[in-house]
């Protein structure tokens, strides 16, 4: 069998470790570009990757490009997933891929009609501890699912230049929540109530935006769930699940880099968790690349649909609408606002 | 001095567990008398009760008892602090004083009058782990406070029967965590959002009761809160707080019997958290007598006041009136139904 | 059934809380009197003890008091055991029962004849953690044991006065080891080899001590254990323990005071352990005393019998003569050496 | 500056581990060429290593290659170290260099008359875990050091035949751990006294070897030391540390797959540890190799010396030794006994 090649469109943080995760961890890929307005030339020759360049133009016309990922700035994201489906090449996509639900529809839509894979990037599925917390769910060990809760509190905010274009902590930050509250409890949300504060910097106000949020979940098989989020845990990221039900808990914990302890006249001292995502997550990255390559090479569907890059967006406008109108907000009433139809044209995407 | 003479009103499980304390744990107070309708005898004599009655008003009536403890069921506790307060004795009243907000303030006022102390039985504030969490708050530990985090699941619930008096789960279980909310933050909590079901057993529903819930909380000073019931967490008691802010975080876990940990071939087991309130909260009970005493011998205010009695009820109200209109309430909407003027009385309450 | 009368002989720290102990946990059980040359009045008297005394020769002509508890400095314990199974009272002795082996053999011999209970106070099989690493051990749930390792630390060193009439650290702290080692294994110890040293203070040296040590053990059943001792751990009292087999390993670690957990950027800190035996240890004193009156009730064998008393001292002795020598040595020779026969006669005692 | 060239002869489990983490991990370094008998050359292939080979020779005879990693079986290591360091070639070696003292002291020689870096695999010292242990202990946060405590358990014995060539527990497992005990103190080994016996498998006793182990160190400085060994912890691989001193302890624990807690009605269940050495030192391998090439590049001190190696092979003699006289045993006297001098050899190999 013929090696898959890929290429990676956007050489940011995100993708340069997704770069270096196919040519360490998945050498049976073939990654024959990388391209970036802003490339770093000196790193893209330390990897030797073939072919280097700064406009992804010639990446979407290279026929023996199987699959791109695209890892370039958010607002790009659905016209290049457009573009890709068209030259008929398979997507590994970041999230969000849009922050208009239309927008990401009609890019679902050519992916559709190109018959190409999809597969977006909320790499915390592929946690180990958070995938083994789904796969004890999945297995009854907690029985019915009474209460999903999710902390997610990063260590520090972003620059207020990026909180512009993010599209507001509920659809920048929250999403990857979203997306747990879903996968964790097989169930979709039907309604939101999200309280929002401004208690990290007072600056972030200005921009429309919140740093510190609580979003009460309720979903369609009864369960309800708590999101908790803050921008700024000064001991680190903080990253921890729980799923209760009629026959118990299962939850997981934050990691440390070590499994120190100092034990003196002053008490007992432990690491603090690892630091932020790209330590977190390490191996989840390398998971998700694993998972997607694999449902290529099988023709088998994606873990992680473009359906499931849409849903968390609607909560989160839905969660947006709750702060506006203070007040629980269905997240049918959002959906049928941009689609004006019912049921949505979601569910025929594949 | 004079040794401080003490009677017990009412000799359920927690009356007896109140008698057992003072004559082991606080023997610097003389337990002269006990009543209660269906007093166990045998248990009385057992403990070398002088005085052992079936009903109370030859307590109240003894000018030798300086102190009640009010331990009868719930309904009759407002009626009983009126007449202790009258009789000039000092109270100490188990939760709730009385469901309604009126009732409560009417008994404040005689207590108010009568010039005698009154502790409310809120024995959580004294749990050693609890207590050092709020101690770290309060040192600023953690910075301005930006998150209460309080989990609190009973092992089974009650019988249904109990639960036809007992004021729902708000005013009968979430009481303590209000309590605890307000104890933790040092702040009054400004609104409430609650979400309810009973997916424990749909059984609870025919009392216009829920047994699971979500409460989402915002404080004066800008603070957030969530509170987490289930009525069944079958591996037993589950108490846990976080108090989460701008330099970090504190919180209390669960306690387990012992320290035991097993580990084999089907990996690392340790014990289930203690079973219940008895367990959990051994210490916490003594040492509130012990506050509570400790008040009246120095004159000084004591730990749970009257209005500490007062303020969960209105919340609690205020997370029935949410569930009923499915949005989020003002505590201040109820205190005001109920007093029909600004401000409200409970300022004058010392 | 008439109430069993008890006596306390030696009030202090001990004496005092075995005292407490009966009085608060164990009502079923009528202390009379205490004895102690001298008595803090004050506290007997707050206490309403019946009998206070400076001598204990009332107690044992009293013909009334069924028990005693032998709480005085030990180099009268075995004194004190003869002259109260002479007067055909039930004997409850602190350890050491003496640091002569033939002296205690003596002593057991008279608690024979006499026909009386003996317990000596090897309150720590009755820890709730520790009984349960037993229990788990009993039940084969680590298969057969091949590694038995307690690791035992006091928080700060007894003052160099207590150290010239205490036996050196192996009769007077690791004597409780020598105990925990038997019970946990269910096998006698064969052969010690110890290795000592002042590394805590050099004074130490003076007395003829060590402050630190490791004992290596060889049980008959051809498992091995391990002892670690030291004087001070600064961070409080250290107790551990392990049973290591061929299906796993069960273990019992420190208990905390709070559960409480503070997260900043420094790390996280949890509690010291509790700070030493009487607050590790609290549950056990009162364990060991219902287990002691239990069995004389129901005439059933005590839990800590009079050979249990014996066995560690030649176990500690052999470790002497192991640093003495500077290699391993057998218990059966010493044994040997006090018995000057074979089988010793310890095995006639019950 | 030119890229380093490196050769890896030996490519069973630990020289293919090799291979990939200077692939993967240290892109830097040129891996040109790879040897092994039985080589697989699927796998050769599927790394791009350019020169695939049966025999070392060509390696050794190679101009480019300025680096040898010894991966091969253990015997062969002291003559492919010294065929190396005249090729004027920098090692890298796997324990043991050899299992007879004066092997290794030929080797080192040789390596020190041609002046080049060997560095001796001894990788647990790069342990993220452990290496903070010792940095925390090198930075006095334990003050001084009395007690070093090392429990290392294999999660399954390997083959019987694999025995026959290892050297026997001490020199094939304990050997890792006798460098531990080093590392942790800073202190060198005085005396052994080794405790054996086969309670996993009865026929280990047939070569005359053993499973399991209790080895008291001392050190010179003083400080005591247990190392525990177990050839089969049916839990997994079992690895941990504590050093304890004036001022405190401090330790590493286990590290498990996930941080995945289950509580149900049975109890807390959580992750055993990881399976094996692969797994747990995986970072470990790593960083070794960093470190190693870090070395070669500024010309500095290698973190593992050969001295390094040769010292641990003659603590683990004396440990034999213990056994069979079944007394403690000096370090020294083994040293003099291979040696006949003092000062040893030792001290002139840098």
């Amino acid at each position: 069998m013929q090696k898959i090649v890929a290429a990676v469109i956007g050489a940011g943080r995100i993708g340069r470790l997704h770069c270096e995760n196919l040519l360490n961890h998945i050498p049976e890929i073939d990654l024959k570009a990388v391209s970036d307005p802003f490339i770093d030339e000196k790193w893209a020759q330390s990897k030797n990757i073939e072919v280097v360049l700064k406009d992804h133009q010639a990446i979407l016309d290279d026929p023996e490009i199987d699959v791109v990922l695209i890892c370039s700035r958010s607002l790009s994201h659905a016209e290049l997933i457009e573009q890709a489906a068209e030259k008929g090449k398979h997507i590994f996509c970041e999230k969000p891929v849009a922050l208009h639900p239309l927008t990401i529809v009609s890019a679902l839509k050519k992916v559709d009609q190109a018959n190409v894979k999809l597969q977006v990037g909320f790499n915390r599925r592929f946690d180990p501890s958070f995938a083994a917390v789904k796969d004890n769910v999945a297995k009854g060990r907690v029985g019915d699912v009474h209460l999903v809760k999710i902390i997610s509190r990063d260590p520090s905010p972003p620059p207020l230049d990026y909180l512009k274009e993010s599209g507001g902590l509920f659809l920048d930050m929250t999403i990857h929540d979203f997306d747990m509250a879903r996968f964790l409890s097989n169930s979709e949300i039907k309604e939101v109530y999200a309280l929002g504060q401004t208690l990290v910097n007072p600056e972030i106000a200005k921009y429309d935006d919140i740093d510190t949020a609580l979003i009460t979940l309720t979903f369609e098989n009864d369960a309800i769930g708590i999101i908790e989020n803050s921008r700024q845990a000064v001991y680190g990221y903080d990253q921890r699940i729980e799923v209760f039900g009629s026959k118990g808990s299962v939850s997981a914990g934050n990691l440390t880099p070590t499994s120190v302890k100092i034990l003196t006249d002053n008490g007992s001292t432990l690491d603090k968790p690892l630091y932020f995502f790209l330590e977190r997550y390490k191996d989840a990255f390398i998971e998700e690349l694993k998972s997607f390559f694999k449902s290529i090479e099988e023709n088998t569907p994606v873990a992680v649909s473009g359906e499931d890059g849409l849903i968390p967006v609607l909560i989160g406008l839905a969660a947006k609408r709750s702060i506006e109108l203070h007040k629980p907000v269905m997240v049918e009433e959002i959906k049928k606002e941009y689609f004006r139809l019912t049921p949505s044209p979601i569910s025929n995407i594949k």
